[in-house]
């Protein structure tokens, strides 16, 4: 398929539900976007999650983002209830404008749905030419580093760092070991998860998949990045105004839709930060020496790579995800 | 000893090696506060490293930080070829300022020497009731996930969240595996590091302490740490008009002194970015959820316990410690 027609059938399926244009674009792009990059648990793969949200009546279907620009370094977004690809277009621009006019600036997006890749969010940022994070509390499912049961969610973090005329370095990892997605995968697949990925619903390490996803999840890299888990659920939930994954999770309708949140931006515009010019050939400098070691793969090559040959090719989408799609669209 | 008596005597040893009253007293108040939090790598440990920097003209003795205030909401401090300390002082209230003016602000501290804990940063700021980051390029010896040899520093990031009437949460950690300090300790107790912190001069992973030195450190948590460290050799080196750590490692003169190069803040003040003060409570369910945990100790629980204590009781500093901080005095 080319990734046209992928864009395509995402929109149909999503505008059959009842999905608004302005929500459905914005998301029909980065489904596109993904398939395209060969990122394929965030292409078609998550459109049923989309169209259950909506039958749900989870997602607002014709939610109108608001913005505000509350103080000269800071966008809010109100999402109104609608899809995150929506609220984030509605801010990026603004967000650029803030992060030029003054250095740096923030972005909150909140009382939407996060459904998306954050690598996603972060590109069209880097080639603004500004260096970007994104944050955004993930599905409650994480116990913390010498702790016994979840406290925190999967809490991806993205970074983005701009190189002209190269793609951009940028990498998106949830704070997790690894993701549910992955735990059930494990489980489907009859195998035993690697150590350090879980504990059971007892609270002692597991290599069960099963006691697993009743249990919770570890953070990656022990004592560091539960820190850094714990920091994401502060500044993805409470800092924009959102509840902790614990209190979203106890709300939860069990629909298989994305859950309602925010996402934390900051941008930073190189050439006001750095003294000259300087900054682009000292960074140059440092991936050129990335190179001179062979088997280093940069965060994102895989995906930059795959994007190069989509251009050319086009997707083999699996016959199972066009099928489900197309019955999506006769409304099943 | 009282901390006080810290204070001073690091004071008297650094002017007796030539330093300023405006670059000693910001390294005699972290030196102390060290101590104070039992943090005793970063107390007086590390004055005769201070003094060896003088010794061998690597650090400018009267050096004058310039601040510059390049946009709404950039603060960039000159070190002037100094220490950190004194060019964070110089640079704060102006931070303070911006991040309260703009909402989110960022300071690059640059041409200083940087050799005290990040969380001796971030601690002035929660104070203020900020939200923050800090982030130091470290000494060049940590080999990228899936590489074979030296690319990034040891790269440490620190943050903190304030807590009105409470400690703040505060994280500071080394994006490394484990600190060299670490390794040269197991060298001389003459124990093999656990796996996964280090390769030999070959780029195969060792457990021999000696092999490691020569060779380079592992990041902490695979993939992911490798990014996080490649993030901040990029924003705290070229995004800031510094070299990356393998130019600064080139450079070296080998005096034990601490590397040249700066120091990346970013400060955002909930009272502009949140929506309302529901952040607070929010967040205080948050920690008091894993309070619940009762094996699970947050990040610097350990150092605010310590300085309960010491504020007490004093310090009982090492009778070594203090011999070789009177000789360093007496001009030895």
């Amino acid at each position: 398929m080319s990734l046209d027609e992928i864009g395509s059938l995402t929109r149909r399926v999503l505008e059959r539900h009842g999905l608004s244009a302005l929500q459905a674009e914005p998301i029909a792009r980065i489904v596109a976007a993904a398939e395209a990059d060969a990122c394929r648990s965030h292409g078609l793969y998550r459109l049923p999650g989309y169209v259950a949200a909506l039958r749900s009546g989870r997602v607002r279907p014709d939610a109108t983002p608001r913005l505000e620009r509350v103080a000269p370094g800071i966008v809010r977004v109100d999402g109104d209830g609608g899809f995150a690809p929506a609220a984030a277009e509605a801010g990026r621009p603004a967000l650029i404008a803030a992060a030029r006019a003054n250095g740096i600036a923030a972005m909150a997006l909140t009382r939407c749905h996060h459904f998306s890749a954050l690598w996603a969010d972060i590109e069209p940022l880097t080639e603004a030419g500004l260096v970007a994070w994104a944050f955004v509390v993930g599905q409650s499912s994480v116990a913390p580093h010498g702790g016994t049961r979840r406290l925190m969610g999967t809490n991806p973090i993205a970074f983005g760092w701009p190189r002209p005329g190269s793609n951009p370095f940028v990498f998106d990892f949830a704070t997790s070991a690894a993701a549910r997605g992955e735990v059930e995968l494990k489980r489907l697949a009859g195998e035993p998860l690697p150590d350090g990925w879980a504990l059971g619903p007892d609270g002692a390490p597991t290599t069960d998949p099963a006691a697993a996803l009743a249990g919770a999840l570890l953070p990656f890299g022990g004592h560091k990045g539960s820190a850094l888990s714990m920091m994401v659920e502060l500044i993805a939930g409470p800092l924009i105004g959102e509840a902790t994954s614990s209190r979203v999770a106890k709300m939860d309708i069990h629909d298989g839709g994305p859950p309602p949140g925010g996402e934390l931006f900051i941008a930073i515009d190189p050439e006001r930060l750095a003294p000259d010019d300087g900054w682009r050939s000292e960074a140059e400098g440092f991936f050129a020496e990335a190179g001179e070691q062979p088997d280093l793969r940069l965060p994102s090559a895989r995906r930059h790579a795959a994007r190069a040959r989509t251009r050319r090719e086009g997707v083999a989408v699996p016959a199972s995800l066009v099928a489900e799609a197309e019955a999506l669209l006769a409304g099943g």
